[in-house]
């Protein structure tokens, strides 16, 4: 990885250039001394400037702290010293990561009367341990409780492909940021989609591990029984190698489960020969626009994939995951509802309200299926490996659109745009949402991403998929012309 | 242990009088050969066959397995063998414990109808192997959501000391059956009191164990995270004795705390001297007749003790315990509630619908609550071993008598029998119900107890107290005169 320690340690022309390369193309010119981290980091920073008041991704910018982190990586390298394998790749993380110095706003107004968090959040730590350089936070829907990337308080992230639509939520300045151009790699959380809903609408490639596999240390939550965190980015190789970094136990999630460390960083050039993937059939065939559907046999053709199997009971699974949201994340601000109601998003309060209502017996039963469902998931994945389906309904919506019509009826797109996230994340699967563009619908320029889900702890498996879909030039996601 | 093997094995007029005898005395006959197994088993199918239709306490007799496990215990001590520290001792289980052969009716009609249980609970199976001898279930209040004693389906059992009066509940049958004299030894299961109540009604000695100590594999439960099993007895040694041959984990029981095995029978005659006991105020000196407090004043100056320590919270911490077990409680039944609501008793019928209806934020601030308590009371415990207060806030109340009335107000005897008990379980604390009787309020010839309160896993320090205040004669369980 050591490049000649009499290499060029100036180079911001290169630096300039590769501002919207990958983290793969950076990490390699800054170990092999093409370009300096600090210019990498420079010209980071001289792009977020340029483009964010575009599209609103960072609610933050952490440009001194950045600096210091490049020029300590540049030092280490003049010193002969190795490199971690994301040296100098800049990133950012969603508003609800602890960010030494900042308080942990969750996209809310009430949270930034609190005091800055004084240390950072784990997978913070974990990047930064692997020469990842931070360089700021990012907007998101209140609290986590959005599909559509319109905060009130920070104003709307604005989809980088067309500045009029949604970003899609709650992650929606992660995927701004990554889409725009501004990191190769943004750090989300999905407790209900918010990874791979504004993957779908920005056109990013998102990674939702398996319930447990990352930590939450050090993050906001929202519902702690289906919170997880993960990576969007521009390609597979990235989320790969920023997920590999991010792995590994901390006490500070007791929510976690102990896994071995399990790089897939190395797999996922194996291809998808061999493996059993089949389309979700049933719930997830229906209420959605056409191209949410193109988009699934686009991918499924490429693969050559023409099974469908049948997901029994997702429209309850999907009830279900609504009910332990609401009324766990109701109970978690039950306090701040009770003492500055006025200080919220007025959507997302009347659903929190809404939720402090709801009995536990139905948070009971909703638990008891999960174990259920959990179960009948299982036994399919004995006869599949992958299963593909739909991310989000329809494209990005227009910013301030209510509603939309699926299947001849109107429906809310806050709360549907997760009509097909829900059910998977509400027993952890893994999870990468693969950006597609298809000639069907309305708006066929702007993207939609494919969720192509595997088993519990095999994010392989979908890696492999991924990437052998973004080699066929079916799944892209390229930085959008802002 | 073992006496010559050509002693006497049939020394039926022994075993009749020693029928009300201490599961002590029973196994230190049995081991001489004083008496055999077989005839202490037929003394006592005798005794309950006279006596119990005047109490109701049985359900269910297991005769026939109970005279095999006799002979097989005179059968090997015939052979030599060594037997165990319980042999030939009888007991009886409440009837939600799983008893093989029989439908764990756990006090309901609904559940007459399941097929009979495939095997015994592990505690049943733990104290056999102690050579102790199952000889059936008992009544007890309808699914254990109950401090009366009342069962409409079974009939009410009815308290020994006065065969008009209540035994308490829910273990109202283990109750009678110990006071009766019918068994040494009765196991109950105590989630707001039912093993501390009918102890203080009927006057004997009860041991609700540490949360998590004792397993409950194969038990019907009622709220899993407040369900305690333990035992009701007629002397502190024998409750040491059956408490320690339950100990032990069990993979039944996920809700179990690994523990060593820490024996008390060893320890109950080490007195009481040199540990910091206090009588516990605020909530545990309003809301009761005077006998109850009476009970803990003679109690405490049995002791020499004088100090009063608050307990702050306790009200909150009892209503916390009724919302979780309402809502966990209305949350186990709802399918049954659905099905055949007409097969409840109307009263726990009632309180189970009205548990459905209980928000689940409710239900997660009374958990919070709960940790804030306990981490209280364990500052409490740093300066204190043992805490002193009322189990009931009177004697057996009238069968069918609805209300009663404390400091002046008129209240129903139903939920508030509990009134000193819930906040003690609901952070999992062992307690010793030690029956007294005093001269003070009305009908002083019936019994009532006060609770020894320890730290979590410091069974041994109130069953130390509860020796030492049976010792001096202030605590007794005799055997009601019928």
């Amino acid at each position: 990885m050591n490049a000649p320690i009499n290499a060029p340690i100036n180079a911001t022309a290169d630096a300039a250039s590769l501002a919207t390369a990958s983290a793969a193309e950076i990490a390699t010119a800054v170990a092999s001394g093409a370009v300096t981290a600090r210019a990498m980091i420079e010209a980071t920073l001289a792009r977020i400037a340029a483009v964010d008041p575009k599209v609103n991704a960072f609610t933050d910018l952490t440009a001194e702290r950045a600096r210091a982190s490049a020029d300590r990586i540049d030092a280490r390298r003049a010193a002969g010293a190795p490199l971690g394998p994301l040296a100098g790749a800049p990133f950012a993380v969603k508003n609800l990561f602890d960010v030494k110095g900042l308080p942990t706003r969750a996209g809310s107004k009430i949270n930034r009367d609190l005091s800055p968090a004084d240390g950072d959040a784990t997978l913070i730590a974990k990047l930064e341990a692997a020469d990842a350089v931070l360089v700021g936070a990012l907007n998101m829907g209140e609290y986590a409780y959005d599909f559509t990337g319109e905060n009130v308080h920070d104003g709307a992230s604005r989809n980088p492909h067309d500045l009029t639509r949604m970003t899609g939520g709650s992650s929606g300045g992660s995927g701004a940021a990554v889409a725009a151009g501004l990191v190769p790699i943004a750090l989300g959380s999905d407790t209900n989609g918010s990874i791979r809903v504004p993957s779908s609408l920005c056109g990013t490639f998102g990674l939702k591990p398996t319930y447990g596999r990352l930590t939450r240390g050090g993050s906001f939550p929202f519902v702690t029984a289906l919170d997880h965190l993960g990576p969007l980015g521009r390609s597979v190789a990235d989320l790969a190698a920023f997920y590999d970094a991010m792995q590994g136990e901390d006490a500070r999630d007791p929510g976690q489960t102990p896994r071995p460390f399990e790089p897939v960083s190395g797999l996922i050039g194996q291809g998808a020969d061999g493996l059993r993937i089949a389309i979700a059939g049933g719930w997830f065939r229906s209420r959605a626009l056409p191209e949410a559907f193109a988009a699934v046999d686009h991918v499924a053709a490429s693969l050559g994939v023409t099974q469908v199997v049948d997901i029994p009971d997702a429209a309850r699974a999907r009830a279900s995951a609504f009910i332990i949201t609401a009324a766990e994340g109701a109970s978690l601000h039950a306090r701040r509802l009770a003492a500055r109601a006025e200080d919220f998003d007025p959507a997302v309060r009347d659903r929190l309200f809404a939720g402090l209502a709801i009995p536990a017996s139905w948070v009971d039963a909703a638990q008891r299926f999960r174990r259920h469902f959990h179960g009948e998931m299982m036994k399919l994945f004995q006869t599949h490996d992958v299963l593909l389906a739909p991310t989000t309904p329809s494209r990005a919506p227009k910013l301030g659109q209510k509603t939309f019509v699926l299947d001849g009826e109107e429906m809310l797109v806050r709360p549907n745009m997760g009509l097909f996230t829900q059910p998977i994340s509400f027993i952890g699967l893994p999870v990468v949402a693969v950006p597609v563009r298809v000639d069907a619908g309305d708006a066929p320029e702007l993207p939609l991403a494919v969720q192509v889900i595997a088993p519990p702890w095999r994010e392989d498996l979908a890696l492999r998929v991924a990437a052998t879909l973004e080699r066929a030039g079916v799944a892209a996601a390229p930085v959008a012309s802002l």
